[in-house]
């Protein structure tokens, strides 16, 4: 492989994302398939609906029986019962007759229209005042008004929704084909790694990365697989990553922090079967020293030790190659988890990088004011005190108090703000 | 209870809603804690870091060894071995000597600081020229630079995100008090209405709601529980509503849509120990038919049967009730999941109550162009070919094309677009 010169620009790694193919497919129940992206058209199997329903409360009619008719100048017409809901109306609406109908009735043979029952007062039991005319068709709707038997109701890549759960249902489409759910095997290297559930000694830090990216993968709905914690060792990391990959769809290392770590994790993937390397850092901060390659075809990450590295790495790409893998089409360029806000202060930034610098968010009414938040380099406090990121591109050498810039956000899930 | 007028607008509902406490707590382990909401403030139990640790690959010194030393006059010293991550280093850093540290790695007695391994040429094996001078402290985290131990580190109300899951972890809080999911009955009521996986006969419907409500419950962090379909009777309601109470934190009934089966959700609403109306009518448009009641402590709502109206009242309201339950704090009155776009066209609007259109969004590269779908009451297509709503204030009477709207996106979730 060797050690060419491999720093690619974050278009270039994008690029290279947009290249890994979506998984396979498999078939699941609706009920469980919420946030899944649909790995082939759906065409609707009937007329939907598939009778002639009401739209509105009112009175079932024949439409010509109330043409001229008018507040000052009302028709009259006779009620013959009413329609229940889910039964087919025995009753036949003849000239001059009308037959009491609810929000999603079917419509009796003979009328072919529906007056809001706003528009009509019952004189006695059986006659009906009607203060308005309607036309033929109005307020019902007709069969396949919804979707046409035939039609694509959904596509190829599209992620579910509540509302396309409910047209599936609608449907009576009880199953779905989807691109499997993207499993991520993650490990976490470094000598001075410990689990959380130990007391470090002094020298030691406990595995952060574990929870935060396992987090992070169920938030854009890949499913985490934690192989666990590896020393910086290249026999030890070499089989736990030859494991991960006969188990996983792709496989995230992070760490170690030290340089020795950072190489070793590179030196394994080489060894691996048809490995090819991608990028070999990029040209963003923090995240530079990342590795992309593939093996085979499954996509193999090295991402920085630090949390808050590999934070800004996740967000910015890791998104992408999840929405790859699971078939999403798209994505669009704009991001629908970013908002607009005011800086509070300048933002310097070298040339020839991109910048994603931390932000806290204050809603100031008018306007949503983003304020750096800046510390250490391995520092995670920063991490918690931020909503979101601001990017300064490559070749701007900073952003200016006042401006107006795009936050893009740590994706707040289940309802965050509303 | 009566029958009184309690049409309220969407300010006062929101006010009802924010009534309502937070569930109780429980204690979940870290790894499950995402999304959940924090239900007590949580302190640091140490300092973090708690050893004195390098920012940066380079070589541990005492700063005043390096004082005055520069490219052109670089400081020498004497390299004594490295620093191995995760261990407590043995030697001593004395005067004129340096000792090598990778980031992350725990500082030798004696030096108090690090200089960076670009700024170091080492001449042969152990002697080191630096090229720069460093002041104490430079480039190192000292103990509690991250907190210090009984600060804050989150807040009650908190909605726990991936690097906070991270800080939990990097300071060995394996398991997080937060409140409890809120558990959500779901009631779909008409006789019209049958299970999904039947051949509705002609006049039938299938069971749209139930699949729609309980991905939104999903996706705003409730956990929905089918009670079932209940057909327009009283007494049959009232039973399941009862046991739906019992097992639940809140309940839902959505339809039936005609007018007899909306009077019986309140009949039975008002059979209950302890109810009380809240809200019999929102000014909104669609979801005007919608009741709000308290049984006892636990909020129970009535829902329009047309599912599109059904779930512009889970977006606007019932978002902030789960939210509220869940012990969320705040929420923001700006929501996150919006986005500005432009109008293609006039929408026009009845003043005296608050619109909600639904709107197709393209993204044109320099705007996003908001298209409004319309479709008769009852359709269920505009939903899915749609993204969003644009709310037109109770006051306007309408909007015009051209005009920068705020869309509030149907939730993408699991990283929609990035």
């Amino acid at each position: 492989m060797g050690t060419f010169f491999k720093v690619k620009t974050s278009e270039e790694v994008i690029e290279i994302l947009n290249q890994f193919a979506p998984l396979g497919e498999e078939t699941i129940p609706l009920g469980y398939s919420l946030g899944r992206v649909l790995s082939r058209n759906i065409t609707s199997p009937q007329d939907l609906p598939d009778f002639l329903r009401s739209a509105m409360d009112g009175y079932a009619v024949r439409a010509r029986d109330t043409f001229g008719a008018s507040e000052s100048l009302p028709a009259l017409v006779e009620v013959h019962g009413e329609v229940l809901m889910g039964e087919v109306p025995q009753m036949v609406v003849r000239e001059g007759s009308a037959v009491k109908i609810s929000t999603g009735g079917m419509l009796p043979e003979g009328a072919d229209g529906v007056v809001m029952k706003e528009y009509c007062e019952l004189l006695d039991e059986t006659t009906l005042e009607i203060g308005r005319a309607i036309s033929p068709l109005e307020n019902v709707i007709q069969p396949g008004d919804d979707f046409k038997e035939g039609v694509t109701v959904l596509k190829k890549g599209h992620r579910l929704r509540p509302q396309d759960l409910g047209v599936m249902a609608g449907l009576g489409i009880s199953k779905l084909p989807v691109h499997r759910k993207p499993k991520v095997a993650l490990i976490s290297t470094g000598d001075e790694v410990v689990p959380i559930e130990e007391q470090p000694r002094p020298g030691q830090v406990r595995d952060i990365n574990r929870y935060t990216l396992g987090a992070f993968c169920q938030q854009v709905g890949a499913e985490p697989f934690h192989m666990g914690l590896c020393p910086d060792d290249f026999e030890f990391l070499k089989s736990m990553v030859e494991d991960a990959l006969m188990r996983a769809d792709t496989v995230w290392i992070s760490g170690g922090s030290s340089v020795g770590a950072r190489d070793l994790t590179l030196k394994v993937f080489e060894t691996l079967p048809g490995f090819e390397l991608l990028a070999h850092g990029i040209s963003i901060s923090p995240g530079k020293p990342t590795i992309i390659g593939t093996a085979g075809s499954k996509p193999i990450i090295g991402l920085p030790g630090q949390v808050a590295s590999a934070l800004v790495v996740a967000e910015v790409f890791l998104t992408r190659l999840i929405s790859r893998l699971s078939g999403h089409a798209g994505p669009s360029n704009r991001s629908y988890a970013e908002v607009e806000a005011v800086l509070s202060r300048n933002i310097e930034s070298a040339s020839g990088r991109e910048d994603y610098i931390r932000v806290r968010l204050v809603d100031k009414g008018e306007a949503l004011i983003a304020t750096p938040v800046y510390g250490k380099s391995g520092l995670i406090s920063p991490l918690v005190e931020s909503q979101g990121l601001v990017k300064v591109d490559i070749n701007t050498e900073g952003l200016y108090e006042g401006q107006t810039v795009r936050v893009m956000l740590f994706s707040p899930i289940n309802g965050g703000g509303r």
